[in-house]
């Protein structure tokens, strides 16, 4: 691969028709790796524990990740003290140590550095545009002075406040690509994945797509829409999808959050690496090219989406090596019926057991009654205004 | 902690009657993280990537584990070459570098190092007593030269094996561990969990046990049994035990290996994080003291051991700083519904919804007709002798 | 209540307002007493084994049914002689005994008597609209001479011929009601339901609606479809639904005949008591005043129907004197676990088990490739259209 | 068939090799019909609604049952009178009504008519042995006038009143059968299947088994234990078994009134006619020849045993000619996909989906605690003695 200066930047890369494959879920990997704190999901690993955070950035490295995201997601100032949990490291010093650990393990490869902001307790408590607009700024002066290759909006639930996160990214002058973390409903106040997309590619984004909160089949579902929105508004753009890496049918407009088993049960819902192949074809065949994941994915996932993608590609990643294709690695086993499982066509049509006799396919999302959650269910209708909210509720949902 | 050469042994700590955490699975880890490959399940990324093998020990020692297991599964060198994936180095090289990894990471703390042997495809193909107990020999050596803490027989299917095993273990005079991959069934020659143990112990093992293959649940009953057998013969011994942490109720004899999703479908099987404690808990409750993991253990899992008796051990895992008991850490969520969900008996009592329409509870382990296996299954029965296995599959399972 | 002469007909009660409830599914429920064969489905049983037609009659007047329909599905002489089942009587002599039969009971009690008929193979196999009449014709000759109250033209794919059907049965003066058996994609042309139930209203009918095929939640659906599509055309109409008494959310266009459950494992998917409640409510609010089931059905779901019913109708049905409301039958069992469940709060939330540990709650349609069918489901999507099923099967579908 | 008079009794058949079918469960299958009232259970219909037990009778008469037992469930005048839900009609006219409707259909056919007794609120309100033998003396009273061809004594949780019975039943001078509904737990004592076995044949009982409260695969299970006792013992008898027609793998000791789906919310639980299939040859391979069913049998569920039977008989049943064997009469249906389902195959391996979302294969039984009993039925370990179930609801659980 090339030295870092001589990389291909981002839209050079999605203009030229390129896969591009983004990384994985860092909170939620180093969560179980036990170096960040579930509830405030904050990054100060990046300053306590470089190792394990240079060790994960790694390992997506060699699953094929094009993109190094740096690891600091809810490293605003205001979050890391709302949350308290950080004691010995400024934000600026979290913030700088991450774009460092990206920048390092980027240059190993032929990856691209994505700095990132998050939707803002600011906008939540009704402050105004200039204000929020000002948070945005603070954090990203760290990011253009560590030379990060472009910026990514993301998980923001409300497009408004997406759009002035643009509009801030854009003065930068490097490229900037913007996720909601909303599914086919649209954003909480009832704004169409369509609509959404028409007014982000306006301020200015130059990708636009979503990122967590629900599964892959709903998050291509999302971006599909944004699509034929910004085609219909004759608009251009390009597509990211970052979805997670659990089943999700069963969630509400506010996505896994509301499941019962949020954040500490999911086990059940890990997709396979088959699903994740799945999901790489399916997002490929859509006309997303810049394909990732978030919470949940783990190397071997990101590593599923290079195999499916590899002859678009062109290549496979590094750590194929230690992976057959399709369970080939299983041709030596011993027991014949093992063997027997060393080709696409079994992996394919398996249905995985749970292992678990109370377990059920779906669940009612938290904060429904039973009876009204199923009933919804079974119609395939969920409450997704802040009115029908406020009645399920009796108070809005999102702010407080 | 007291620095290496001052840490009390394995037995003193048993003797002491302290609970013992072992370490968990790396080889199913290490395949997620893309450095070992399923099929050869071969440890050579001791010497191709040290830095991503001294991380997993790393996390492990952080979540409590008081003993590091050598990253030396399957690395005699008859395997190795076998299994014909390994190029650049020797598998005394291998062998080498994981003593030292262990260790290195093992003196960052209290931790132990252990040295382990496992079957050897020269049992299987009927060699002489002597012929396998020579491989055994050269295995060990590495582990005298290295001056590991003290050594495991492990994942043994036959008992005879492992009385070959331990009695060559015991020429090093360090303390000798010993655990089978067996469930209540016995051994595949049908020799009862209770004999099995009888046998390790009058062969000189200071610890009997099981590890793999089965669940939790599955495998404290089966170290109950072996508890049960040792105390009728009037011996002594102590025990411990390395489960799986996937649900395996649907398993025949053979264990998890016949299960139709092994090796690259197991995610909706693993255990939550509330699942090991129970186990913890069940594990303790029936006098087992070295308590650890194998395939499908993460760190986070480890950590719930330790979080669980954290009061029998004195203290919380350093990893536990990330981690709030109960999900205390949910305490400050913006949502009142997940809010609520900072409490034990909230998720002591939750059952996780698969999120998979298709998800039944159980799968017919592989080579069972469908109907033969359902009805065996929906009498608890299972085939378990060479004989049985010999009439359903028309010919003997273990040796080809 | 009053002598056969003088019972309000249905366009009487409907139009004042009245719920009607209608009869079950008798094809499924004698096949499972005895006397009828899965596969013809054919009703010779009211010629040669009269007391089990009468006696189920009874059981759905008793249960709440206002309409008897009589036992004359797949009674046309083709329909007879294509299924080759039928050898001692002819097709007029059990049409004939079919209507004396639902006579007879109707006149124990206030219930109206309806003759059906339903799509023919004529149709299927390209005939003309006049031979296709012809047939409807010959069929309503025993309906006019037997007295029968009204008629029903039931289970069409095609509202094409439905319509034909509808022309046919206004020549007879009397009241005309007609269901499809479609779901909410509509018929297997691809009309929508909206534009199926203009169509049949401007055919002349009085009562449109859906039956068999689907789920009360999807039939309810489906008919306020109809609804909406009738109001929007400025017209008007009388509604009415018989859905299955099976949960179905996961089958295709064609509905549970094409799950692979069909026709002989669909116990698990049998809706309770408590389900039909939820269904009658659900319908009544829709504004379909017309209530009642098919395949599936058994007297107590219709009762069930009935007691949710009863204060808007203001009264309960005769079966209710065996019948405690929401399980008060219970309140002087012997365990105080058991008499805690003679409540409505209980049974209305309680989710069943299946009690089989290999059962998943959703299984792929028939014809389907495994994964197209699991990548369309969990992405709600079907084929709809012959074009698509083409593709998949190869060739049309309907016609052989 | 031979007139009633020359019929053979039920020893002559049971020497003879013959395998007897019974008939199934009465007051579920007219609770459902109407006719019975959930909770009280009492058989008031006998006199109530003649044709509607006679209608029942006639349909398992024909679809294969060799026994009509006398719809006498619960009709001592003491249970009468406890329930409070018959005001018409005394006791002993409800018993004859149901001794003369068993006869007058037995007698259209080759079928016997078995009168029987069940355990006594007398008996668990601790009443004398006398006191219990009068309450029996007075039940069979009409049983001996109206010359029914056995008794059976039936539904006893305690061996101690079972055998009472027994001796009661011999002073008639017929044929005495003898069924418990118990567990492989053994009966509400913890008497052991086998030792319970042995006293009921030494006290007279010429066949012996259970009958109620589990489901096929543990009725066997259960009467396959009782053989061997008795067989241990030196003893001989016949051996008969009539289960639930519900999957119940997750119910404790007493059986699936302890289900929390009991009695409303069963239907996920009823077992197809193929798994009656797989019954009725399991039974038979276990040397049972009187095979009959209880709670949630239907006709075509017996229909099935006696075209598993068939040949093992020599004849198939009167309601087979409406039944194509392995689903033979779907030959011509015009879906192709329908069409490939005519074949034994397809159906024994069809696992049904439940078509609800919410399903897990097991539930936890009434009066558990959700962990507690989680944790227990994960280790196949039930409460089983009366103590164990002292602590877990605080007191005796039978007797209030």
């Amino acid at each position: 691969m090339a030295p870092g200066g001589a990389k291909k930047n981002i839209l050079e890369r999605l203009d030229a028709g390129e896969v591009v494959l983004g990384d994985g879920g860092y909170v939620f990997e180093l969560e179980k790796r036990g170096y960040v704190k579930a509830g405030p999901w904050t990054p100060e690993a990046a300053s306590e524990h470089p190792e394990a955070v240079r060790q994960l950035h790694r390992e997506f490295l060699r699953a094929g990740a094009d993109i190094l995201q740096t690891f600091t997601f809810y490293a605003s100032d205001d979050k890391l003290e709302n949350r308290g949990n950080v004691q010995s490291f400024t934000g600026k010093q979290i913030n700088e140590a991450a774009c460092d650990l990206a920048r390092e393990v980027a240059d190993e490869g032929d990856a691209l550095v994505a700095g990132g902001i998050s939707q803002t307790p600011s906008y939540l408590s009704c402050k105004s545009e200039a204000e929020v607009k000002a948070i945005f700024m603070k954090q990203i002066e760290v990011y253009v002075q560590r030379k990060v290759d472009f910026l990514i909006a993301e998980y923001f639930e409300h497009v408004e406040e997406a759009e002035w996160a643009v509009q801030v990214l854009k003065t930068t002058g490097k490229p900037v690509a913007v996720t909601l973390c909303i599914g086919p409903e649209g954003d909480l106040n009832g704004v169409s994945p369509g609509d959404c997309a028409v007014r982000l590619v306006q301020a200015g984004a130059d990708i636009v797509g979503v990122n967590c909160h629900f599964d892959p089949v709903t998050a291509v579902k999302t971006v599909k829409m944004m699509m034929e929105g910004v085609g219909k508004a004759g608009l251009k753009a390009h597509y990211m999808v970052q979805p997670l890496a659990y089943h999700t049918p069963d969630c509400n407009c506010q996505g896994f959050i509301d499941l019962p088993e949020f954040p500490f049960a999911l086990e059940p819902r890990v997709l396979t690496r088959w699903d994740m192949q799945k999901y790489a074809r399916d997002a490929y065949d859509s006309g997303i090219r810049y394909i990732g994941g978030c919470c949940g994915f783990q190397p071997y996932h990101t590593r599923a989406l290079a195999e499916e993608l590899a002859a678009e590609r062109g290549f496979l990643p590094a750590a194929s090596e230690k992976h057959g294709s399709w369970g080939s690695g299983l041709e030596m086993h011993t027991k014949p019926w093992v063997r027997a499982r060393a080709r696409r066509d079994y992996w394919e049509k398996l249905p995985p057991a749970s292992g678990r006799p109370h377990c059920a396919s779906m669940s009612t999302p938290a904060g429904w009654g039973v009876t009204k959650g199923h009933a919804q269910l079974m119609q395939n209708k969920e409450p997704t205004t802040q009115d029908e909210l406020k009645v399920l509720f009796g108070k809005s949902v999102t702010n407080q």
